[in-house]
């Protein structure tokens, strides 16, 4: 999957990945009213926006972008109507060539881990039949509860070619609360980090690589260097660019000095960028997508700026 | 919601919770057939027969015990059907009269933490109309990423009288690989479980205990008996008695001297104890529900016998 993932964001010369993070208040009023006319203003209603939102986004960036994100709270919010809403993103998006990258942050242990692998990232069996339910190339998880919560996953992502990107230092501002606290092997993200690189020597890919990455928040540059270091073969999904503060520049420390390494989640700054100020002369509600486009376009070229050219 | 509970496990003397986790092996031949040949071997098949499933246990076990928690994990394999039987499982478990505490695991940040929260224990508002989409009393929640993916949680507990457990210690054999490492502050268990009781000083009820609780493995009785002392006002929901080895002579420790402060969780012991050796010639594959009250009845004496008496 990790070979799969770089040969897309070289071929690209792009290494973001858009978050399809959908919100009621983010759908086009035309097309809200048109669904709550529809269906009602029920959760199917919403399904059906978020569905026909996410595939306007989809057919305007996946030329540009390697990978999508959906985040599964923004569907699992509305019940069974949103999953499914969800599983058909995922669907949509690798119809049109993207990597989806399902930021799921499971976390579990023995036959409950597994269940979430078999769905996640494997495939269910049912009697004879066999069903890929996701439709996902990698997914997030939390590592709270040690490798017996990450173990499981491992032979799925090695049947499967899949990937995982594992929680070691988060964008939100709090993250240090318990992710920096100092132990005796050093601190607590940095001994997660030693333990995500140690998992991931099963998964070398070709590229020099590990099919088991880090998330590594887009807002705690310094952290990131010294995780740089510590896991030169894992790459780093890192949110937090753009909406939640970081820029460009502040993301050098992420990549290594082969240009790799990293790839930078944005959500609403692209999916949303027709609701910018400046934005709201430029773009009408009918081309939010044309909107998404451009500042996906704003975004590889802010990053190529400062990290290729180097 | 914490009074809630305790009211019921005082009403009911019995301090256990059935976990609702089935697995498509448990579920008697005859209704596998059934839905097979009417759904074909599909995830809706799945869906459908681990409701009658759940059902039935339900059925057969609310007058015994308070409470039951299914793990979504087992549900959300399937896709969009499972996560409706789900809903499904919760809504009849509650109109029975039980408490639903639903093993999520969730833990996110700011506004998807929200949409966590909003779906699984508040409403989710479409345009003027309002969704109680999950139908739970309470969740489980990972602390990894600090008290940003908590605090969301804890307006909607105070507004919808919900409740949450927090991993602290959980009950899989490698947990202390991140769990027990030493801080500056302690075992990172301890430091966990010392913010768990500070957040919870805002959710007290009327017995003395918060509405924020604790996941405290049963397999780690010293651990336990330590996090009873540092955090006497918050509920422990103690999974691995049974299947995971843990036996009630083990638990005494995770109780305070009033007799409460636990919910000890039991799952494949109680809904598949029609396949125990011991059991498969007193209980036919049609009586598989009976065999799960008289695992529910047996559970609840072991308990009484080593926790109540004394």
């Amino acid at each position: 999957m990790i070979d799969r993932l770089i040969d897309k964001i070289i071929e690209k010369q792009n290494p973001t990945v858009v978050g399809l993070d959908p919100r009621l208040e983010m759908v086009p009023q035309f097309m809200r009213e048109r669904y709550f006319n529809e269906q009602g203003k029920t959760p199917k209603a919403v399904a059906k926006m978020f569905f026909e939102f996410n595939k306007e986004i989809i057919d305007n960036v996946y030329d540009i972008v390697p990978a999508v994100k959906p985040q599964i709270a923004m569907y699992e919010r509305y019940g069974h109507e949103g999953v499914q809403c969800y599983i058909k993103t995922n669907e949509y998006a690798k119809s049109k060539g993207l990597m989806v990258i399902g930021d799921v942050k499971r976390g579990d242990i023995t036959s409950t881990a597994e269940a979430y692998a078999e769905g996640h990232i494997g495939e269910v069996k049912i009697d004879d039949q066999y069903y890929n339910i996701y439709n996902q190339d990698a997914i997030t998880l939390n590592p709270y509860l040690g490798s017996d919560s990450i173990e499981p996953y491992i032979k799925y992502c090695e049947k499967y070619d899949k990937g995982l990107f594992i929680l070691v230092k988060t964008s939100n501002p709090n993250s240090g609360e318990i992710q920096d606290l100092k132990t005796n092997e050093g601190k607590l993200y940095e001994r997660v980090g030693r333990l995500v690189s140690k998992w991931g020597k099963q998964l070398m890919g070709e590229h020099g690589y590990s099919q088991i990455g880090a998330v590594v928040g887009a807002t705690h540059p310094k952290q990131a260097e010294n995780l740089r270091n510590i896991m030169p073969n894992t790459y780093f999904l890192v949110p937090g660019y753009g909406a939640q503060g970081a820029k460009a520049k502040d993301l050098k420390g992420y990549f290594n000095k082969d240009g790799l390494g990293a790839i930078i989640n944005s959500s609403r700054g692209i999916i949303a960028a027709y609701l910018k100020e400046s934005n709201k002369l430029k773009f009408s509600e009918e081309d939010f997508a044309l909107a998404a486009r451009e500042a996906a376009i704003h975004m590889k070229d802010d990053l190529q700026g400062n990290l290729f050219e180097s």
